[in-house]
């Protein structure tokens, strides 16, 4: 189980998920190279209509390793340039359920 | 990977958790029995003041299966007793990224 969490939902108009791909791989890969990132996955939704369109759910080590990530000026520089509704937070896995 | 990913982010306000514990509880326990489900992982944020105080991660094996269970009354019933804004739609990971 991962230390920390990040989740991430956006809303991103239908038509615009090219926009948003570019913008989101460009940021991920500035992420991807600070310390205490483990690994991201970014989820689509079935129906371009759906409020949040995509999803990123990404594990770190620890808080602190991703608020530094997020700080830096480079990764603030990419953040600005991303006109789509985002709702970071920092979760911890409350109950997890996989019958085998 | 999943064939299809529910992602749910549930807006609760602070001092209400236990509430909706008590009523994600229920209603996992009933999805759990239906056909299709593989997993669920319930999120919860560090920050208490957070907008989605909970995000619920579950793995289907289809989109008809997800639908299906939760089309059921007794699931109605127990989805209704939830005063919780909540924003639940299907996803497919787009992009994976773990470095080894």
């Amino acid at each position: 189980m991962p230390n920390v969490v990040l989740i991430n939902p956006f809303e991103v108009p239908e038509g615009q998920e090219e926009a948003f791909l570019a913008g989101w791989r460009a940021a991920a890969e500035l992420l991807q190279q600070a310390e205490g990132f483990i690994s991201t996955r970014l989820h689509k939704s079935l129906d371009p209509t759906t409020k949040f369109r995509f999803v990123n759910v990404a594990e770190w080590t620890s808080p602190q390793q991703f608020e530094a990530a997020v700080r830096s000026a480079r990764f603030q520089a990419l953040a600005g340039k991303m006109p789509f509704a985002a709702y970071p937070a920092l979760y911890t896995v409350a109950i997890e359920d996989r019958p085998s």
